[in-house]
């Protein structure tokens, strides 16, 4: 789990922005935690274009790319019409897996800034039809940088 | 417009039962209006199932029905953990076309029966590639009977 | 219901930007129906804020608009990773209903323009107990402004 | 993290039925991991209604429980029309924070039960200003009661 409250300095790390929607509060006041998910997912989108990977054209060769494990942790609440920041970066890819890690945060007013929420999610390489299936050597390769080189 | 807030009774009605999840609240306290929607998916499926006729079986023999039109009049709130009923008919059959009607309510502990929403959703017989394609014989015989024997 | 595919020229039209995330898209491949809605919500959003008429400072006064009614019809399906924009406008506004409409499209690389879909609905003015409600007078006059000064 | 695919002997388990829903689905023609989330939420609320608790009592007692931690691991896809099954419990109850466990899985026709995921999640007591907050203790001895009457 990624308990860290700090972007890693050794790889590329992606910022996406996005806004509370109405849709995605609840009776609470806050946003639902489910939206978490779908944010993360939205900056992992956001990641890979920036990295010239787009996600679209992954599964259009035939490769897919389903969440297999999630961790999370909410740290303060956000709220509809929040202003918010998403911190993406590959924490490790593996020939059958690859780990993005993520802090969610609000620039607040005062300029200081508050971490909403971390988390990481593996994601399995599969076919068109789910079954588990190796990457292809380019995007292992490209992924292997954007983890800084290593593993 | 489905402006009535009476089923009809020349043809088949199906009820279906839910619950209100706190993931379908919003800020305000109520569901927001894109679960009615939803709602009315859930209803027109298990009103199909009901007739024999399963609409993931009418994928798997390549006839999709997207939606096309869609109209709601939201008459009063609905809240978490309520539980609900929709009530959904076919409203009309053609070869290209088909409209599904909603009546959404909530049993009260008093008896009496509050109309929460209605709607109507036209659906549009596609192909796999999402191109309008008139629907098989069978199933559009189906869907007549369906209306009443008639339209 | 708003049937016209073009904008209106007498009165201010807001366009806010959005890419289809996954998790809006559904099995046919494309965004689901729901969605739509939720996009009209953004957008009307965006369209209060640019006009300096925040709506979590409307509420935060006491005054909430939820949703009376909906009309949409979808025209073209638009899918995963979509670069769309809405353009939204008020179409009507009167004491205790205001009626927006919305055109969503997408940008097309040939520069042609696809009109995805187009909607239309009505808030009601209520309070904080969803009470129909009158809005306050600066609010009503801001409102009618935006609709070109009249109605 | 809930890695057991099994459910606990020596406390109350409660089974929640649902079917997966269309606006559930994504392109990948399964269900898309965010609404995972929210049959757990489904789930502790039926396990808490189950057991004479309502979850909307405890909040108009003014004791929220928002989401502090998630973890989750997805075995096998869900698909449209699915009838699954999400089995949960208490796994812990302390004075601030209580942890539910869950299994999803599907009834084959085989008669086999496929686990679709498993997963738990800790709620952080609140009040309704969502800051940490005890739980009174009536609730407390409940909850300790539903873990096996220990931890």
């Amino acid at each position: 789990m990624n308990k860290s409250t700090v972007v890693p300095t050794d790889r590329p790390v992606h910022r996406s922005q996005l806004r509370v929607r109405y849709a995605e509060t609840d009776r609470m006041g806050v946003a639902y935690y489910a939206n978490y998910l779908i944010w993360f997912e939205v900056a992992r989108t956001d990641f890979l274009r920036e990295h010239g990977l787009r996600y679209r054209d992954l599964e259009a060769r035939g490769h897919l790319l389903p969440v297999g494990t999630v961790d999370m942790r909410l740290v303060a609440p956000a709220r509809y019409d929040d202003a918010l920041h998403v911190d993406v970066w590959l924490e490790e890819a593996r020939s059958r897996t690859i780990t993005f890690a993520y802090i969610i945060g609000r620039n607040e007013e005062t300029g200081r800034n508050t971490v909403i929420a971390t988390g990481c999610t593996t994601l399995v390489a599969a076919d068109e039809q789910l079954k588990p299936s190796a990457l292809p050597a380019d995007i292992r390769l490209r992924f292997r940088d954007l983890c800084g080189g290593e593993s």
